[in-house]
């Protein structure tokens, strides 16, 4: 059983191997860049904060093989996912922190850091964990019956180090021993909800069952569930809020049916050099994720797909923003972006 | 290219082997009942209209071989799709015709009763086109430019005989020079979109994109779609309508977004009898086509997974009621369903 994505074993980073997920729970040992390199570029680990820590530790291991060679390990991780911005964050961090130090502390150093930016995100997940936690006791009491949650996508300890973000108050509540039950959707095209969320449930023992993404409207119409809770990638100054495609549906959905809909993630994703949704780029990924599963075409050859990432709920539609700094309204954001710098986060996949 | 369903050539039956899409477009040959009953069996053929007509055409190739056994022909075909609505009217029509007849009369009578009902599907299916093509018309004056127009699921030619239903007034449209382009949603789990409505679309020559049914919502959030036309399996008296799971998900975010929303169905969709949608018993299907795509397995080994066929659309949603008797309204629609029988349809997957 696993509940984190990545540690130290002596000299060794060693990681759950999410590309072999959902059928095969396995780990990669990293014990050079080289490896760490290679384990990021092929997405043995993916997520945007996991994906930060884990070039901090490919900085790590490579200060323990050439301290004199920073420059380097640096160039050869920030090629690895160019355009994941966590990366860049948790390179230039270290970067920062080891350039002014002596070849020979360089080591030492770097583990250390590279552990602290671990165990800052595992804080901040937990923040997000007590912060929501209230809504499904809350809920609980009222309901008296097992609280039916619904998420989107893996917004998930897979995708951090621990607790995750959508799902850090799910596991608080569990653990908190409050009965519940999440509703996975299977969040084609690449179905993370189908292969991670459903794995890390079940290594939680969270009871938990799998719909595809057009369920979720008869869930919610039929009271089946109680609280919509999904990450996001970014969120606007204004409170509209850029996740996984097919979250403004759900968004919409619970909306008419008087379901809460709730937003989880760290205050490092409230971006307030955006001043609304309008301002967010939405990514366009490869027409095969749509066309192709597993091999098999799923349409006649020579079919035109288009393939968005990510779409946008606007803040009307949003209920609560469960964060490390709270439990906040939309009209509350501010206070929160204020006292943050303004980075931005992109999510990986 | 192919435009119909289902035809005769000399004394056998002819169909689109449905089970083959979209990979083969081939045909199969029924030349005994034997063959049509395994044929609608085994879905070859599969919409509701489309096995009506096809357990008519059984009935036809009985009464060629053995004019004598009306009966046991009729018992063969029932037994194929016990829950089929539609077969089992569409085989009470033949017994009903044939039955007083002398043998002697019963193979011409049947062949031409059972063309007989496939024109009329297509008739029907004909004015429901000519009902929604204003609505494209309209569209496409105003906009002057082409319409984008979004489906669900397969509502087409393939479930009939000609035209379909959702599809009719895209095609009459289409032969009437409008320039559109339709937004095909794969419509998970059996991807009914992707397989069927995209082959369809593309033997007419219609400009179509297949899209994952999560990205509705960014569509109609960013402008891209101007009508969401979709059919339905059974509309309750006060127009709530019973469609393939995810039609309410479409319908909701059309009505955020400012877009309409239409369903297209034939006056005997319509039932009477069922007041309203909390009526509507909504089918539950095997889980392992939620578990399962093309034999691999897409969450863990022990995933439990729920899969509704259906879900229910509020009448409220919907703005227009496409029907072989004119452009409705949810509250023009008592006076069709007077005009009627009552009889409801389910359909085919």
């Amino acid at each position: 059983m696993f509940d984190r994505t990545i540690w130290w074993e002596g000299d060794d980073v060693v990681v759950i191997d999410q590309t072999k997920l959902p059928l095969e729970a396995t780990t990669a040992r990293w014990r050079t860049v080289a490896d760490a390199a290679v384990g990021i570029a092929t997405m043995e680990v993916r997520g945007a904060p996991l994906i930060g820590v884990a070039g901090a530790h490919g900085v790590a291991l490579a200060m323990q093989a050439d301290p004199e060679d920073l420059h380097g390990a640096l160039a050869q991780l920030v090629a690895t996912r160019p355009t994941a911005v966590n990366l860049r964050w948790g390179l230039e961090r270290m970067a920062g922190a080891l350039a002014p130090l002596a070849a020979a502390d360089r080591a030492a150093a770097a583990r250390a850091l590279a552990q602290r930016i671990a165990a800052e995100d595992v804080t901040s997940c937990r923040a997000i964990g007590q912060a929501g936690l209230g809504l499904i006791r809350d809920a609980a009491e009222h309901l008296g019956r097992p609280v039916n949650i619904m998420t989107h996508c893996n917004a998930g300890w897979l995708a951090a180090v621990e607790h995750g973000t959508a799902t850090a108050p799910v596991y608080a509540a569990h653990d908190a021993g409050i009965d519940l039950h999440v509703w996975v959707s299977e969040t084609r095209p690449r179905n993370q909800g189908a292969a991670l969320t459903t794995w890390e449930l079940g290594q939680r023992g969270v009871p938990h069952t799998l719909v595809v993404d057009n369920a979720a409207g008869h869930l919610l119409r039929t009271g089946q569930v109680d609280l919509v809770l999904t990450g996001a990638d970014r969120v606007a100054a204004n409170g509209d809020a850029a996740n996984k495609v097919g979250t403004y549906l759900k968004a919409v959905a619970a909306a008419d049916c008087g379901v809460p809909f709730a937003i989880a993630a760290p205050a490092s994703t409230f971006d307030a050099r955006t001043p609304d949704g309008d301002g967010i780029v939405i990514e366009e990924r490869d027409p095969d994720e749509v066309l192709v599963f597993a091999g098999t075409p799923v349409a006649p050859a020579g079919t035109s797909a288009r393939n968005w990432g990510f779409d946008v709920t606007p803040h009307r539609l949003v209920d609560h923003y469960v964060t490390d700094r709270g439990l906040l309204t939309a009209d509350e954001l501010g206070a929160v972006l204020d006292a943050e710098s303004g980075r931005a986060t992109e999510a990986g996949a």
